[in-house]
């Protein structure tokens, strides 16, 4: 059965989001026909207005209404603490734990030769800039091999410039809270076993 | 931490909508912080249409680009069969499993007297103008309370016709395909009992 163009046109956009497969872009299509225009008005422009609303924090490139995120603007935290994170929705996570006073430097992504992403399209060079002697560089992108890539490369070019009293660490790596060995893959486990702790 | 506003609607847009959930939401919201404005008109376009380019088809009342669905403009459908659903959705699973032959008509929900939702809400006049002798109708509401009730006062409603020869079935319930008789509810092994069939 055809179904109708502006129909077929509206599951499609639903079906590139993340997360979102054929069979729930084509309920949300159906769902959103029986909704008001004016919901549909007001989806729409809200689609619209993240690109000229929602700005990059101009310290740490997350996400901001102005200038400065929340994080950033809040003099309480301690500015001598920088958390490395590949995108600004990683730094929410990190929020959301709620026990991380320090401040962040959101990359923008993570080094990827086959997706041409070298150091020059990540903030790398600001990261840099940000840095100076007495602080600890908590370098949390994702435990992937492009994370783990980019995590090295940063280390070596802020060992690179002797700066006093610094601290390179990365975030911990093995099973996760709840997990079980049986079902581990060897990578997680060897990952486990290297970052064992005395008790 | 406070996220810019024009996020947080976004994230909230896409909350609304059936099966997605918070987490997804906000997925998607960063995710398209990162794409083209271009792409974020599109959608925003997509969006609004629907509701000037989809038509309801002016026989079934299912979906259209103009005056009836695909459906019902195939006359090689059989016209002397019509199956009954609760909303166009329906129609396309139908559809989709491919061989049923005969028309469809859409009601648009089923009776509720809790959301208020009365025969005169659904296209059931609608279905009994459409309703003519050696004619088969088949009830395929959903198989719950509303939908149950829905089929029942349809039933009534024709039989109070008088017409020849018409035959009202309701569709089959009882386990789904693949199912366990382990963990079925009581009211699905009740129905499939009384729909057991001679082998």
């Amino acid at each position: 059965m055809k179904l109708p163009q502006a129909l077929t046109d509206l599951i499609e956009s639903f079906e590139k989001l993340p997360g979102i497969g054929p069979k729930s872009a084509s309920r949300i299509g159906f769902y959103l026909l029986n909704t008001p225009e004016e919901y549909l008005a007001g989806f729409a422009k809200n689609l619209v207005k993240i690109k000229s609303e929602v700005k990059r924090c101009s310290r740490c490139h997350g996400v901001s209404d102005n200038g400065l995120c929340s994080v950033c603007a809040d003099g309480s935290r301690n500015q001598k603490q920088i958390c490395v994170v590949e995108r600004a929705v990683d730094m929410i996570s990190m929020e959301k734990m709620g026990n991380y006073k320090g401040i962040y430097h959101i990359l923008g992504g993570a080094l990827n030769p086959l997706d041409h992403i070298g150091p020059d399209d990540l903030k790398i060079d600001e990261l840099v800039g940000r840095v100076s002697g007495d602080m600890e560089i908590i370098l949390a992108t994702n435990p992937t091999i492009e994370g783990e890539a980019t995590a090295l490369y940063i280390k070596r070019r802020l060992e690179s410039l002797n700066l006093e009293n610094i601290k390179i660490t990365r975030i911990g790596s093995g099973l996760p809270m709840g997990a079980d060995l049986e079902f581990a893959d060897e990578a997680t486990l060897s990952r486990a076993m290297e970052g064992r702790r005395a008790l």
